[in-house]
């Protein structure tokens, strides 16, 4: 029997290579905003926003979205009249931009420059003494994103790979998190198809247009299906040894996938065959083996930061998050196994 | 390169078998309405607003949305002070209920009973002296829809496989259609691979719910595609044959689908992998050819009242509608032997 309930979130997407700058001015023009207001982590984007003549440009970004931050940007906004938000940068420039949005129900013009993916979700977060507060709220959805691949191009090619091997644990994790559903799968699918095309032409080639735009569809589609879907094994484990352990966000990602695809595909076998059929292969975790040989991902939690005697803590800490619609059961002696595989570098293939 | 304008609409989906009812009672809660008008084509649904005490039951109903009976209903609403509008029924329902919305703005929970797909879209349409009007407006997309495949479980199961080869020309058109992208690619792919795997379920067994399920889900992914993708070759010349030569819809679409299917392969190898793959093969043709022997599908137009002294015209009447950005050039000559192929019932396999 299939059951869900799904929310399609509204949104307008305008993909085009080297036209954010032209794409951003027919679409604050659309809005027919008096006073816009440009957040943007960093002035070398300032071409993006050549002719929009905002009345206010903020630069002053800081990961996780420090609240002190937020309520600066907010009462500039509120001071300057503000009717319309663009932002031009990665996770953290967008994410001061939902926080401004949250508190005005301002609309916002997202031009993201990373793969993060914050762009497609109604998800904010914000940080005070350390500890981060998420919430969901639809006043928060970019109504407009523009992609222009020609951004994601200048990245370092170390963080192309690791920020789209962060992309396709949103889509691969989406295929059995709670609330999973065939919408939702369908997009995540083709986001690790695209992913998989994508990721090892940038790999060969940094500059390589193509590479890029598929990694920035790729990443789209799977944040579309993870924020509908929410967060599966994958991410319960990452989140909790992202916050325990201070552990790399990326490259925790990127190690950890691995291993939660090996453990959930023998119990979630239509999952498992679509994932690997999107590899291009008939083993999804072969496929995803594949992969991250050509991209050169990393390989052990050990080389990160994360110490054996972590380990049993650790599992401890992840046990209660793990989500109850989880394909296959988990329990502290599978989570550990899993963990110190995951810490030695173990591979998850065979 | 890659380059499309995507407008995504936001809608909430419930998808529960035998719980319409249920689910419509906490819906209309949720938009905590006064007055409930409950537009339906059939009393024999009457158990789903069962509970929800509507202002007014509107029944008059008739296909293709007569403009007089967009007026009765309108007026219907105004006088009761409608502030929600349910429809229970399928397209010709649904498409009331849109009329009613274009010109008061009212809100719409849709529960369709039909594979048609109208719920999905912000296309309305209506009928005044045997001519059609279209348009897209966003007042008429319906804010929830719920779906129920019990209701669809009660066709009769020629209407269940029509309308489902119709959900399938929805989507496979929806691979090269004007405004076709990966997003709507990967809503098509997902919707072409559930309906192959639950049409066939509903031939063997019509009141298998795994089937109708299945389909449902299909013929929902399916008009979501084609409502942003746009109307490719497929629609094109169905949308012409019906109107000049009243041509049954469902059989015209099932008849005419391989033929375009088999002319546009060749011309798009990455839609048509996909296709096969979706298919479960590697050939797009011989899936589709396949499917249709299963479900003993419609094959000859002369079957339907066409001449053979038609195929001239029609091509003529035709021609102009392709779109521009068909992967294959279609002339007078490729169109007329398409159109005497469709028209003969020869296979468009081999």
């Amino acid at each position: 029997m299939t059951r869900f309930d799904h929310e399609t979130l509204g949104q307008r997407v305008l993909f085009a290579s080297g036209e954010a700058t032209e794409n951003l001015r027919a679409e604050v023009a659309r809005f027919n905003a008096a006073a816009v207001m440009v957040i943007a982590g960093a002035e070398r984007n300032a071409a993006i926003w050549h002719g929009i003549e905002p009345a206010l440009l903020h630069t002053d970004v800081a990961p996780h979205v420090p609240v002190d931050k937020a309520e600066k940007a907010r009462a500039a906004a509120r001071k300057h009249g503000i009717d319309l938000l663009v932002c031009v940068g990665g996770g953290s420039t967008i994410g001061l931009a939902k926080a401004v949005a949250l508190t005005s129900d301002l609309p916002i013009i997202a031009v993201p420059t990373t793969y993060a993916g914050s762009e497609a979700t109604n998800v904010w977060g914000m940080t005070e003494a350390a500890r981060k507060t998420t919430g969901v709220d639809a006043r928060v959805l970019p109504a407009t994103v523009i992609y222009d691949a020609t951004l994601q191009a200048t990245l370092p090619v170390e963080l192309s790979v690791a920020s789209g091997l962060n992309a396709l644990a949103h889509s691969v994790d989406s295929m059995w998190a709670p609330r999973t559903d065939p919408i939702n799968q369908a997009l995540a699918v083709e986001a690790i198809r695209v992913l998989v095309a994508g990721l090892p032409l940038i790999k060969a080639d940094p500059g390589d247009l193509r590479g890029h735009e598929k990694t920035l569809c790729g990443a789209y589609l799977s944040a579309v299906a993870f924020a509908s879907a929410g967060s599966g094994l994958h991410h319960k484990i990452c989140h909790v040894l992202g916050g325990a352990y201070n552990l790399p966000h990326a490259q925790t990602h990127a190690v950890i996938l691995q291993h939660v695809l090996a453990y959930n595909a023998p119990a979630a076998p239509d999952a498992a065959e679509r994932i690997a059929a999107a590899f291009g292969g008939a083993d999804a975790v072969a496929g995803l083996a594949s992969l991250r040989a050509t991209l050169d991902a990393p390989t052990a939690l050990r080389d990160y930061g994360l110490r054996e005697s972590d380990l049993d803590e650790a599992a401890e800490l992840i046990l209660p998050a793990v989500p109850a619609s989880n394909p296959r059961p988990v329990t502290k002696e599978s989570l550990t196994r899993l963990l110190r595989d995951a810490w030695a570098g173990r591979s998850a293939c065979g």
